[in-house]
């Protein structure tokens, strides 16, 4: 069988933005039908490799593929779920080959963060080890934007767009209100150990829309005292002040901030979010109103104000998959090259995937401010290209987005027995 | 003096379509500089005209004006604060009318909710009760819908777009996860007393796009065991499920669920949302994973997606009070009359402020589901119209919205003495 199958996978958190990499590789392997036979998509990512629960895309229809460039989350299901190494789990390696072996899948690709490289590396390297012949390729994905190597990852650009607007938007409500009610807006965004998407909210105020946001990075050890100072500047200036907090900001012995041990009435534990615990801080320390927000799924969802940059990339990362592999490339990945900022240009470059698994990007000292509540402007040149361009889904009569649900047909299974995921 | 100036002030909690009604009326205004002299506009609402401080807004440029219309908040200000009875404070009418007097102001405009209305009531009659010639129209605007004899209230319309959008877009981020990881997402919504916002979220789910959603109005007594119970049915049957809540949900005996009388780890009280409330709940009774979110002031603020419908409608009440006060209006304020749903077409009516003030409208029965956890067909006629319609504003190079801030000028006082609000 000279024409081999692929297996495609979503892996971790969704975005949204991971559909247009599945769009282009679909799409693109669509193309490419003398040398690549099905697509079958992993239902709920690798362990639909695992229990040999796959979809046969080829039952979608032209529209609906082309709908998952504007439709949020993962279509075909996501997972967390690592792959241990093949010395501590062999028996995972193997049913990945049966399952393989049963579909005539040569082509792995997995469209996923850190954890995912490491997962698909390790997949490459099966060819070697066991014999069996196929490709892995991973496809960059991660709100964090923490892999190394390309210059940023499908995913961030659009919550940062999300994070940086509705910081925006927030502050101008707080500023209107700032006389006789609220005066502090804290909002709390995603990322635990980086804090790109945190660096976003500084976007909201721009040389020709100031507007005071202090940032609360992952990064930066939370000093109390220093933050209630700045806190206070920035309200007796401008009236108010905004905060963007992450929700992995923690003190110098590396205890969360968010960790706060609340017991409701009863003594139950109760876990809050990061936000309210600012808000707290804010009321006790300095008395003014304040309001907080939690962006949560909302903030990687929002696939309504995605950023265009970020969805033609991710549409780009999903189709050079296809070409790497088509040029006959394993273990590797397609990376973002950044060429220009203004204008912004950029083309796709390739990574081994030995050099981004398990590395993660940290933000650079040099994008945070001197006094560690801001962002500098080297990181106000690389994030503004990144949230450039809008890419507005279709709209129905209801006001709503036509977002696409897939059939998900399931493929015949060949292999007798199950398989059962730890 | 025949041409009289004009007052216009912003009111209670902002939105991101009052700035179109005040677009909306000072481009009107602007038409009939035979009639009308100038805007005027109070900083930070009424306390700007108890203050004398007010804003020329002949000193803002026709672009800057017409830029109001795609901006959230209150670009003059807004402000809490009521009127309290002329018996009760008459210093505070009298104080109105040394302004008004010193600044030849005849037309009173007045963008709020129900408490507004009733200020602007009490100032048409100020005109009887002191000799004063004013005419005193009241524009609505608030985002809990609650006004009554008016259809719907500008503000509305785009608030319940947001949460429909972000509940569909979340909804699809947890279907993606709910095989390995979050099963439900909780978000939290406005509301204290209507629960038209919740009911919102009740449109994410529609016929071409069904999606489990569970919503908790103020308005039904909140049954933990009915709850809970149907929670799980939805995650057995689709596999996971999203709840939206109102800020203001109760028990029977009136107490709201975020009143969990939460203590840090020293016993410090914590005000937490409801959301983390209602999250907590289902990781003990039910064992799922969870995310929850508060959209607080984002929601409101979210002039990104706000609905055209709203916009028109706001543009289109300011405008219109503008022609109620040529026509020799007082005391009224402009509505919103539906006329067809399909197509939805409205036109201007006119009510008086004596049916307007202290009068609020809650959700009727027949729009809130048997279960009383979903919304009927009634109520999704009424929705989806005033979601229609995107209305999206410019962008810069960076990716961020262009909303403007004012010059706001402040007109030169004409009184020797301060005036101190209590």
């Amino acid at each position: 069988m000279a024409k081999k199958n692929a297996f495609y996978a979503q892996s971790g958190g969704v975005t949204a933005v991971i559909n247009a990499s599945a769009c282009g590789l679909i799409e693109t392997a669509r193309k490419h039908k003398d040398k690549i036979g099905k697509v079958y998509a992993g239902r709920n990512g690798i362990i639909g490799a695992l229990t040999e629960d796959l979809i046969d895309t080829s039952k979608e229809s032209v529209k609906d593929i082309a709908a998952l460039r504007h439709t949020p989350s993962g279509a075909f299901g996501s997972c967390r779920y690592k792959l241990k190494s093949l010395e501590e789990n062999r028996r995972e390696y193997e049913r990945l080959i049966e399952v393989f072996t049963a579909h005539n899948i040569g082509y792995f690709f997995y469209n996923g963060g850190g954890d995912s490289a490491d997962t698909c590396l390790k997949v490459s390297q099966l060819s070697k080890s066991t014999g069996y012949p196929i490709q892995a390729i991973h496809i960059p994905k991660t709100v964090d934007n923490d892999l190394p190597v390309t210059d940023n990852c499908p995913g961030f650009g659009s919550v940062a767009k999300y994070i940086a607007i509705s910081t925006r938007e927030a502050s101008f409500d707080v500023a209107s209100m700032a006389k006789t009610s609220t005066k502090v807006f804290v909002l709390e965004v995603m990322g635990r150990h980086a804090g790109w998407i945190a660096a976003a909210g500084g976007m909201a105020s721009t040389d020709d829309c100031e507007i005071p946001v202090v940032i609360l990075f992952p990064e930066v050890n939370f000093n109390k005292g220093k933050f209630l100072k700045i806190v206070k500047e920035k309200v007796n200036k401008f009236g108010y002040c905004s905060i963007v907090v992450s929700e992995g900001v923690h003190d110098r012995s590396g205890k969360f901030l968010a960790d706060q041990g609340l017991k409701d009435a009863f003594g139950h534990a109760q876990l809050g979010g990061v936000a309210p615990v600012i808000a707290n801080m804010i009321r006790e320390k300095l008395g003014y109103k304040y309001h907080w927000a939690v962006a949560d799924y909302l903030q990687r969802a929002a696939r309504h104000i995605a950023s265009r940059s970020d969805v033609d990339q991710a549409y780009a990362m999903g189709k050079a998959a296809v070409e790497l592999a088509l040029k006959g490339e394993n273990s590797v990945m397609p990376t973002v090259v950044r060429t220009s900022n203004t204008p912004y240009r950029w083309k796709i470059g390739k990574a081994n995937l030995s050099r981004v698994a398990n590395v993660e990007k940290m933000m650079p000292d040099s994008f945070i401010s001197r006094d560690g509540f801001g962002i500098t402007k080297r990181c106000r040149d690389y994030l503004a290209p990144l949230m450039q361009g809008e890419d507005y889904p279709p709209y129905g009569k209801d006001g709503m987005p036509r977002y696409v649900q897939l059939k998900k047909v399931a493929v015949k299974k060949k292999l007798g027995k199950a398989f059962k995921v730890k």
